[in-house]
């Protein structure tokens, strides 16, 4: 059994590390931290844990974390992970961090969007951009994994064997993103109390939302050039699930009737992403609660653009549970162990 | 007091009008029709209205209807609406009519999207499309008059300042739609069972959603051209609202900061329309429950493209709000007359 | 035009307050104050608000609050409302306060609820406990009204007429209550995160909510005698409105089929209390942005209790509609004025 | 391997077991049937099954599935299940009926509560009326299982330790209910639309509802005397979930602090039944997706009260959970087995 540890485990994606890794069958969670009062057991904290998992949640040094596990997660908020990222490493343990502090190669870019010096930069050179299924090699062998963000996830995954055919170079890229909260994590502010919610719907951030240049960065190498991507993300009164409606105006010629054909060769290999077949659109009830990233194309009857919906679970997909497919690649176990096999039918 | 019906009473728009003319200063309710067993008083099934409204629901034929009524609404499903209004026409009443019957001026194209022939087409030249802001002094005069759908209303006010000044001819229009759930209609079918919609969020009839006709059409006649919109309409886990994101790659330069003056003009004199200033962008709470329509502006870092964001009450300003400010214009009272001032905070 | 003034317009019982009077024809809003940072205006921080008024909200001395108006509302938490009170008292004004903080008729009472020393005891003895429809006389007199609490209200209302019978003098009451979230205020802690209350329900405080002490208060006065209520509020995933499901056994025979006769006699000529006939159930749709309560009742087939089941809103009879009515009836008005008449029906 | 098959297989509780089995290490599913058009594969009706079962969905009849199975469940209306339950007996094979069809033993008694004369009236007497942690020694012998009622479920463990000391026996019990919307079943007609249900709360059957006479035929046993249930059942807007709040005037004296130490002992053995400590109530939350039952004990101020709040989800342990707990006590498995480990944080 590999020990493992959770930093961070009281947040959702934190938790939800934690409630995946206390039934992997090959792991073994051996410290979870957190700011909390006292040393609360988890399965206070989150009852339904209850009789699975009965670790205490503490504030331990970085230094006892390490000594405890063989692989951590970070599951901290950006400008914080990367305070914590150089002691693990240098302690010799493998390191998944689910904040923004390592997705960005240029650390430039990286003080642009986060509006802090990076303290880490040769952590930046190192770090692996895990989308599982575009950069499994890689992953495997990595260090220092950075866990892509949830919007971010989608978007690749969705237009990543586009860009591998060359069609997002000079392409229009429009992305209309629909996110459940808790893609704010779990201490969002007062504008995430229920009543502010409730029966509303809102845009945020068109254009200048934190993850575009991630998707800019992945899909650019994609591509062998640059990539630019509209992306306007809004918030859904649902607790979790992203659905993006994409429209691509392509870099030349593409028969929108094979794309199904052209996405399942590229992900062939893939348990977790699901092709539709042309013109059947996936929901977020498809996919919520699952690791899978699920892909549909409807046609523009004017002609002009590809018109790709994908639908992933934010907290699943989007966060811990790529977060554990990317720790069995790192281990060498089955990509798909530990990660939910069915799951609710509502 | 002008004497007016309601034909399809007992639907979510026939209810909605319903209770706002139960409180509008200048008219009489004197007739409510639906398929009903029995004949209900309208506060027994909306127990809201107690103290307020106490008529019968009956299923009166239409001559009884007429005789009771100066104006008629008909809130009945596309289809069923042509078999009443001309018998309304021919005994000298005024109708507003909110299906879409009378929308689309064309009787072959009126065919291809509902998939029935137009058995009165001579009401088809004559109806008034009722987007209350573009179309007044001809509403007034109006006999019969085609209250838009939901989709269409929001659409076209958010293009229609674009429309005129010739900025759509040519240009890329995306809208990106969402919508609650109430516009689907009380008896929507089973998929709209909660627990089919609560948690979940899809997209629908891309490109080929019956509303695109007539918005096409009426940007069209304002623009003096051809305007083509690629629309993507969602469902909402919400019960009221729309929210439109709007991508126009226009046909000749736009300065997007220019926008809200633009808009601000066109829309002087009409009390429901806002505009926010630039960067700043409606959410549905700011109009659920009202006649209003608000719009707002995003930038494209990119620059290619102007981004639109408007709200609207699909109920509302969607449906049953402007057939009542229809109603105020035709019978020449105040447009705000009857209309919901303050509404509840949340 | 009376002159009005909110003090903490921006919670939900504040703005609510400021909605309805910003249409109610007989009172002119014209000063409102909260913890704000510049002098926003209502309409920028309440949308729908747009077009009906347009004051600033400002951090005003209760001083310069007083100059400017007759009547003040108060919509503060318990324990801060207590520091305002006296001032505007004595300047002459008469006072609506939406806090607890004078309620209770007993200082230690208060002080055993509230955690903290009551500093205007003379307060106390004066204010007048706003349930508008028992209290009318009182309450058009009263100087310093102390407007209930939303549990409050809904379960006066529905064991008042049993009080006066003396049929609660050594009754067994039971209340299970399920209240919206809005009854919380609007920055009621992280426990109100939406994804923390969406698909959950919970019961809280059982035997302890600090509602209780008024609701004996009030019931043993109408009673001539103790009445002690077991009362156990649940917390809805939803916005407004409160359901009591009220379980008597008896202090005397009652035959629970002419409790809706009884209930009527009682509440005759109080237009916002409706009846149902037995074995009619409310829900809170009938309800929701109504200043109604609405009680119904239902049969025990084991014979031993009565059983009451009533809807208010939470924020309408249940906080700023009754202040509202009961400044109505403190100036002098129509009891229903400026209340809202038709409400959507969805 | 057990062959099993399940007949009705894409109702909520159908396909809740569907999903459950697929991933059952030690069964095998080789019969799904339903009413359906066409043999669609059942991760085409459920896309979340993708990848891990593609059995088709059929109109089989019930000879084909017993020759395909050892074991049949039964997701079948009431009144349906009782045709079909005689044919799978006769030909060797064990049935899990979640119907009602077979919970009460008393053939009149059924014909009061489901209008219909009972046709296998042998079945009644011999079926085991499945509370797993109530009745396992008789379950693993079970030929035909009758799965008990969602609300039977909660209530009656909530009350069975009281019932086995003896203390329900005269006792007054209030069971206030709440139930999420999944209770009712996929098609359970159109006040369930989503706009019906949305933003509402409701009493339904108070005092008549059909799970009662099961409820007090079980309680009744157990304590050795009649036992009388007020049962007042309600609608939650959510998809999932009971909580009840249960008030209990005890026939005899009864420690209420004491009584989190005699459900201990009780459900001592019991995995999926959890205890909490004096004062810590249960919330939905904590056991939504999971199989267990989670019961907590508040205060009476009063002293005359035990007061008992008790969550489960109602098609897990409700329904579909339980109904495979009791397949593997039939069969001799391990009492958790295949059943869901640890489940999402939210």
């Amino acid at each position: 059994m590999v020990k493992v540890g959770v930093v961070g485990a009281t947040g959702y994606t934190g938790a939800e590390i934690v409630r995946l890794l206390a039934s992997h069958p090959r792991v073994e969670l051996t410290s979870l931290t957190a700011k909390v009062e006292g040393s609360p057991r988890v399965d206070e904290l989150f009852p339904s844990l209850r009789g699975h998992l009965d670790l205490p949640v503490t504030e331990l040094p970085a230094e006892e974390v390490a000594e405890r596990c063989d692989l951590v997660f970070l599951a901290l908020p950006h400008r914080v992970s990367m305070q914590y990222v150089p002691h693990f490493l240098g302690s010799g343990r493998r390191v998944i961090d689910l904040s923004a502090d390592y997705r960005l190669r240029d650390a430039a870019l990286y003080e642009r969007w986060y509006g802090a010096r990076h303290v880490h930069q040769e952590g930046l050179k190192e770090a692996v951009f895990g989308v599982s299924e575009l950069f499994r090699e890689k992953i495997k062998k990595a260090r220092l994994l950075a866990n892509p963000g949830c919007y971010s996830t989608g978007v690749i995954l969705s237009l990543a064997p586009l860009a591998a055919e060359g069609k997002l170079s000079g392409a229009s890229v429009i992305v209309d993103a629909k996110s459940g909260v808790s893609g704010a994590g779990r201490w969002p502010g007062d504008s995430f109390f229920y009543a502010e919610l409730n029966e509303n719907f809102k845009a945020y951030k068109i254009g200048r939302h934190q993850h575009v240049p991630e998707m800019e960065m992945v899909l650019g190498e994609l591509s062998g050039g640059q990539v630019k991507v509209l992306f306007s993300p809004h918030l859904l009164p649902i607790s979790r699930g992203i659905l993006n409606t994409i429209y691509v105006r392509p870099g030349g010629k593409v028969e929108a009737e094979a794309l199904p054909e052209l996405y399942r060769r590229f992900f062939e290999g893939s348990p977790f992403v699901h092709i539709c077949n042309f013109g059947e659109l996936p929901q977020i009830r498809d996919v919520r609660w699952t690791n899978n990233c699920r892909i549909g194309f409807a046609a523009d009857p004017g002609g002009g653009h590809l018109i790709m919906v994908s639908a992933i679970d934010n907290l699943m997909k989007g966060a811990s549970g790529q977060a554990v497919q990317n720790m069995n690649l790192m281990l060498g176990f089955e990509e798909t162990e530990g990660l939910p096999k069915t799951v609710p039918i509502i």
